[in-house]
């Protein structure tokens, strides 16, 4: 059989050029070296992904200084053309590791950091016992966490593009809502069109068991529903095999709508809440949307370089209190979520985290959702989310959508 | 405000009746026993769907004999609601989980089960060392995946189901294939038409790092385009941040163009690949299959109770190497897969799985996907898959769309 050329992707440009794998290595290592870890392996999808380029199936040594080497088990030319780096080499078996390493000059660490995570128990203990004996283990993903949470101004600009992607989607809204339709077709309208505009569809959540598939859908009673996933909300789902997000619900008028959902360029998600209502909404929504804004643009104020998050936390509840929504602010009752906006880039859930008594300074080149929601079980909730990025100057708002309730005139 | 009721899932029919959770709390005691294990302590998602009915945030504790407790930390109503578990109970923190074990009757097991092939070992440590000290662990996930393995008819007519609404929108691939679509359009019309067949959208692998949307539709060339996944093929996707499945290749006449998705109904998966193509295909082609199918049929004479899955595997690859495809089997090069199936159900990798020197015999009540493939570098590849329930009779193909391969004329 005639055959052509076997990989398509030989002559891809690499995502990140050298130059900004360089500066993320060396950011690494300076935290590897305040920990006392003299090298890492780094196996994570997206960990993988932001320190080499490419998400084929391989193992990074980082070493304590000098250029890291990866080892690729499947598959090497792709994982050649994607990444910029030098060292991109085969790896047979895991069990190959320490002499890979030692046959490319690099030395076998005495303290090797691994992401604990999210590594298996199975695979930790296997590469501790029986790949690394004699080695110590540390835990290097925290660090990987904080490097990953600065970002690049490319960063910043594919989370503008998200943020435009999901803009593009979210003003067709008002066209698509009408009343009589279910919680799950508006979802599937907008996840269509994201999907159109160049959303890869899988969405990234590091916390194990926290699944998300583009975001929630919400109405009525539904935005009061909690769930599994780790927010204010989480909404009904259409089955206990996967409890979150848009429902069969069936959507009327006069009742509070919130479309919270993520684009995603180049794997850089920037996530985004707003609000809708068909034909009216009562007065005490309207004065909830009021003091959600009031909160929301206060926050805006409050979060500078050098304040940590919990007290950002803290003055979000504390100004849900003076307005009268104590009882309402991220939840109610038992699924109160004690945080008001998490950090974004590859996963949903990255560094840092605004919630309570979290001693973490911000500083600038951070990037996060802000998102705070009041709660009214067995009516539903309002809630106003936008991603930012973090100046020397205040936070930059990322994303586009215009954040004034969209009252829909049924047609 | 006004406040309606709290929770819309009160009156929820749990999805697994009590006598079925108790069969299958019983099948993994009796393994358990076998192991020397006197207790697990669930947590993964699928899992605890599985052992319980619901999936919120939670610990199973599952003793040697009696009921299992289920110990809620979000949400608790929505568990009571979608459990048909007797006992249902509040979690406050993790590490209250041997004193609420206590309390509730149980002794502390001496040897421990946890699903460490899942569960991250910062969280495996944390219970090891500070939860439960002085407490030996072992690695129970085996036994649940041969648990989970088996099949119940409730599980089996749910895999039907998820095989018809798939069917239901491969049925649409002659109206909607067009030369000069590509790829990811065409995959984003079947998405759509899945979503609203009822699909859930998002799709559980078990092996870290591995990550799925829907499936993968390939054409050409990319059909032989090898990815991180792990599959005989995977794809070139639209950006090394979720490297698999469709691209923005433009699909043309005569190419072998390969749909293989998943439907999904109650979290319960099937597996199918199908072949197009538009206007014709060479006889190369055709004749590759013709193979693939002569494969595929003697495979479901040979899968029968007793057979081992690596008996086989290596007839598979005996059968393809008689008809002239030896390096075209499975992948090819470095990128060759030593597998031609893999079990299904609530995650697309479950046991058993048909790979080379696995010494698994197969039963009645295993559901398993079968996936012949023939890898031709630069050209495309040639594959058909069904999804299977081996019966005492020997196998019954769950998935309904025909497998000629459809030439489609241009419009």
């Amino acid at each position: 059989m005639r055959t052509g050329k076997g990989n398509n992707n030989m002559n891809a440009t690499p995502i990140f050029k050298s130059d900004i794998l360089k500066a993320r290595t060396q950011q690494l290592q300076e935290k590897m070296r305040a920990q006392g870890i003299d090298g890492a392996l780094i196996k994570q999808n997206a960990d993988l992904y932001y320190f080499s380029g490419t998400m084929q199936e391989a193992y990074l040594f980082m070493p304590l200084s000098g250029a890291p080497l990866l080892m690729v088990r499947r598959n090497l030319s792709r994982a050649r053309a994607e990444s910029s780096l030098e060292n991109v080499i085969p790896l047979g078996s895991v069990r190959e590791i320490p002499r890979t390493i030692a046959g490319h000059g690099y030395h076998i660490p005495g303290l090797l950091g691994l992401e604990m995570d999210v590594m298996p128990a199975k695979l930790f203990l296997y590469l501790r016992d029986d790949v690394f004996p004699g080695v110590k283990i540390a835990d290097v993903s925290h660090a990987i966490r904080e490097v990953r949470m600065l970002k690049s101004p490319l960063e910043i600009e594919w989370l503008r593009q998200a943020a435009e992607q999901l803009n593009s989607v979210i003003k067709e809204v008002p066209d698509l809502l009408r009343p009589g339709m279910t919680e799950l077709e508006l979802s599937i309208e907008l996840e269509y069109r994201l999907r159109r505009a160049g959303h890869q569809g899988f969405m990234r959540m590091r916390a194990w068991n926290q699944e998300l598939f583009f975001g929630h859908i919400l109405s009525g009673p539904s935005g009061a529903e909690p769930s599994y996933f780790k927010g204010a909300t989480g909404g009904k789902g259409i089955t206990p095999a996967f409890s979150q997000g848009a429902s069969n619900r069936v959507i009327s008028m006069g009742e509070p709508v919130s479309i919270d959902l993520g684009g995603c360029v180049t794997g850089y998600m920037t996530d985004q809440t707003r609000m809708f209502a068909i034909g009216f909404l009562s007065g005490e929504l309207k004065k909830a949307y009021e003091a959600v804004i009031e909160i929301h643009y206060g926050l805006r104020e409050k979060i500078r370089g050098g304040e940590t998050c919990g007290r950002i936390y803290e003055w979000a509840c504390n100004k849900a209190a003076s307005l009268g929504y104590a009882d309402n602010f991220m939840g109610y009752g038992e699924a109160k979520m004690p945080f008001i906006g998490h950090g974004i880039g590859l996963e949903v859930d990255e560094l840092p985290i605004f919630s309570v008594r979290n001693s973490m300074r911000l500083e600038a080149g951070m990037t996060f959702a802000i998102e705070p929601k009041l709660i009214f079980p067995g009516v539903g909730h309002i809630g106003v989310e936008d991603t930012y990025v973090l100046t020397p100057e205040g936070v930059e708002v990322l994303t586009t959508s215009p954040d004034e309730m969209v009252i829909i005139t049924p047609g």
